[in-house]
């Protein structure tokens, strides 16, 4: 059966290419350290949620070389010394996260692996491919919950989905706050609450919609939702869907309710809404679907569209449309010294060393608007340098300062216990409820300001500043 | 070790809650038709390259459920006797498709099905979930082998990919003129010439640049691509490469060339081709990379950049910035009656009935820029009709009319061996060198006209009409 696995190569060539280089002048081991982060945020937000966590740290603890990956290998041109190296492979890195679901911004190191150099420079394409993408599948749901934040929402898109990856979005949109997916491998695999109501083509194969309704009924009477636009929503798919719920209620059963899938939602579940309530129907309630993102949802819901179930297809499962969050991978610190990496613009200069995250809190607990990064091993400071602007101060004082980065994983085994999918979405909650309004508005939302302790500022300007002389 | 598998549980939940209903009222076995198609091309283009159908047909014929997909069901409130039927389940259907790698537009049938009932309706998702986005790649893929003909074009997005998409898409990448992937899986999965460089943290972890290339050339002699611009491109990137180079010429080596990964790719590769050439070293090739697109590759090309390797990562590996492909897939015949869904707009009323599809080809055997879909078992006729405007028709003499849908499976089975990706690639571009340059074009490419022959025209209409009259 066709299946694709997450095996260590999974990955760039050029990993395994400078793998072979340190490998043979045995620096392989050489203890290293890199930084996960991004640098802008998907769709114009002011926010992402950070995921993906969970699934990294279960493929970490399994990887290795399938016996196709050396055999591929072999035929590239590695030294059969190296190979052998491979067939031995595990990884043994530590990794410091901020917690799955954590609201976060951009420049704000949100993973930081430390170990063998090899085995820390492997694993960059894997853990950018996980965290990239359900970072921003969980921030694109979040946007829909936010506007619609008591209503079910529903993944509706394996169809549309970039093949696979329909099965990781599923899991992230449940983190950013979905209640269900239609994808029954994704809800069989992460335990997802599994959703789905009938298509045209199902209508079309009896020879009348009320016939197709109740055929449904009989042989589904506990998940009835009918679908009602497939000739005439107002005319024919409501009336017969009422006919049918009234038949199931003197068999002692309910329909659940109906489903619109085309032309105006807003009027229609209106119109819908009062055929319901004055057949007595209060009960079978509204599902939309068709073409539905955060923008759709809001204003459907200010129209006072009387919908309980949104089903999301294309927009949620691509996170259109911006399709991919910028993270990178950084190095940090090489056999105990800081390094960075250089840029001609000083806001793409990468932070060295050892670091730490925290995060400004006011004395209510809510989120003051700012992360600062540290050195790990150095003080916090009195005041957070802006990372390049050299008059942009802010005093730390009024703060409390909350770590972000905890022990995730040590020397290749989990530290903590898996967190369930509903723990991880109630912190995203949890978390969003503490992040001022103007952060999570759509449009030009407020700045998040991440910034630097004064002796990591220090420390990078000194780097740069060495690096420079070289070339003056 | 953590894996996703195309089994029959990849699917939405409703397919199976409607084969419940089926299975119940003994209908599963009915015969039943659905057409495949696309409504929009993404990026505002003029064609789509269809592709995904070898792997479509390669789960399909092993298309089963697993213990687990039924262990899950049963958890559903599904009949006993429908999970046994489940557990028997293998894809027996027949499939009539457009080759791998053919030029397509919106609204014609590329892939009809033919099966049970529940066989075909069951494939659905999974159909869409493979075509609509291997389509989608391979389509901006050409779009980038359009404006660099003779360049070499290597896939680098795995790290941007949404999750394991990345596979399908260096596979599709391929298919619309890709030379190469960085992604080690898709390589040895699928035979793709695997291709890498090194990274900046690479260079970062020596103690000098010029220490990294030496160690970098003396471990891979045959591989080497000297990142140039971790420093200083121009003052110390390239001069480093320069000098490693030469040391290996004085070995008998020969380096590949240089990688530039940000700044202005047109100015610094044009200064490092100048500073190459001064040196002797004409053979060492440019490979660029950051944020690359067809736009841009144009733009750099149409400058004089004297680029030989182009690395593309986000914009292809996404299909940035549509992101998916809008294909359904609609019931068109069952039990032996043609069928169709309605809609306000006649533009979206499907096309009933089992329909084939002809290209017409002017005397030259170029593309004349339409497509007509006729019933199977009925005349072409004299005339195309557009498919909604009546006064629109076009007199089909002039044209040879060469049939695109060919028997790919049959009963389960495939009906020809698999095509290879080289096949298939090529044939994407002798197929696109029929196809006028008008609509080619990014900017408002020319309109490709699919039409219906008159009986098509008529079927469809009357069953419109015979709806519509219920409702009157």
């Amino acid at each position: 059966m066709t299946a694709y696995t997450f095996s260590a190569g999974y990955t760039d060539l050029y990993q395994l290419s400078m793998g072979a280089v340190y490998f043979q002048e045995k620096k392989q081991d050489r203890p290293a350290t890199f930084d996960y982060f991004f640098r802008k945020i998907p769709d114009g937000g002011g926010y992402v949620v950070f995921a993906g966590l969970e699934e990294l740290l279960d493929i970490l603890e399994d990887l290795h070389f399938t016996p196709e990956d050396l055999a591929y290998l072999q035929l590239q041109s590695f030294d059969p010394a190296y190979i052998e190296f491979l067939r031995g492979f595990r990884f043994r890195g530590t990794l410091h996260a901020v917690r799955e679901g954590e609201v976060v911004f951009p420049g704000c190191p949100l993973v930081r692996v430390e170990g063998s150099l090899f085995e820390v420079q492997l694993v960059e394409t894997l853990l950018l491919n996980i965290l990239n993408f359900q970072s921003l599948i969980a921030t694109k749901a979040s946007r829909m919950r936010a506007v619609a934040p008591d209503k079910e929402l529903s993944d509706f898109g394996l169809r549309r989905a970039q093949g696979p990856a329909a099965i990781m979005a599923a899991r992230a949109a449940v983190i950013g706050g979905f209640n269900s997916t239609s994808n029954v491998y994704a809800a069989s695999r992460y335990g997802i609450k599994v959703a789905g109501t009938m298509a045209h083509s199902f209508i079309e194969s009896y020879e009348s919609e009320l016939a197709a309704f109740r055929a449904y009924a009989k042989a589904r009477p506990g998940h009835c939702v009918f679908l009602a636009d497939t000739y005439d929503t107002l005319h024919s798919g409501v009336p017969n869907a009422i006919t049918v719920a009234k038949e199931m209620e003197q068999r002692g059963e309910k329909a659940q309710g109906i489903r619109l899938d085309s032309g105006d939602l807003a009027w229609l579940s209106k119109a819908a809404r009062r055929l319901l309530d004055e057949a007595g129907l209060p009960y079978m309630k509204i599902v939309v679907s068709n073409q539905l993102d955060e923008f759709v949802i809001k204003s459907l819901l200010e129209q006072g569209a009387p919908i309980d179930v949104l089903g999301v297809g294309t927009r949620l499962i691509t996170g259109y449309p911006d399709a991919a969050l910028d993270g990178v991978y950084k190095l940090a610190e090489y056999d105990g010294a800081p390094k960075l990496k250089l840029s001609e613009t000083i806001a793409k200069v990468t932070l060295p060393g050892n670091k730490s995250v925290m995060r400004l809190l006011k004395p209510d607990g809510c989120f003051a608007g700012g992360d600062l990064i540290q050195l790990t091993d150095g003080p916090a400071g009195a005041e957070m340098r802006h990372p390049y602007e050299p008059n942009q101060r802010l005093g730390l004082a009024p703060f409390r300062l909350e770590p972000l980065l905890q022990p995730v994983m040590q020397a290749g085994k989990r530290k903590a216990a898996r967190q369930s999918l509903g723990d991880i979405a109630a912190y995203v909650q949890e978390r969003l409820n503490l992040l001022p309004a103007e952060y999570k508005r759509f449009q030009f939302p407020h700045t998040y300001k991440v910034g630097l302790s004064q002796q990591l500022y220090d420390l990078r300007n000194d780097l740069v500043g060495q690096h420079k002389k070289k070339f003056d």
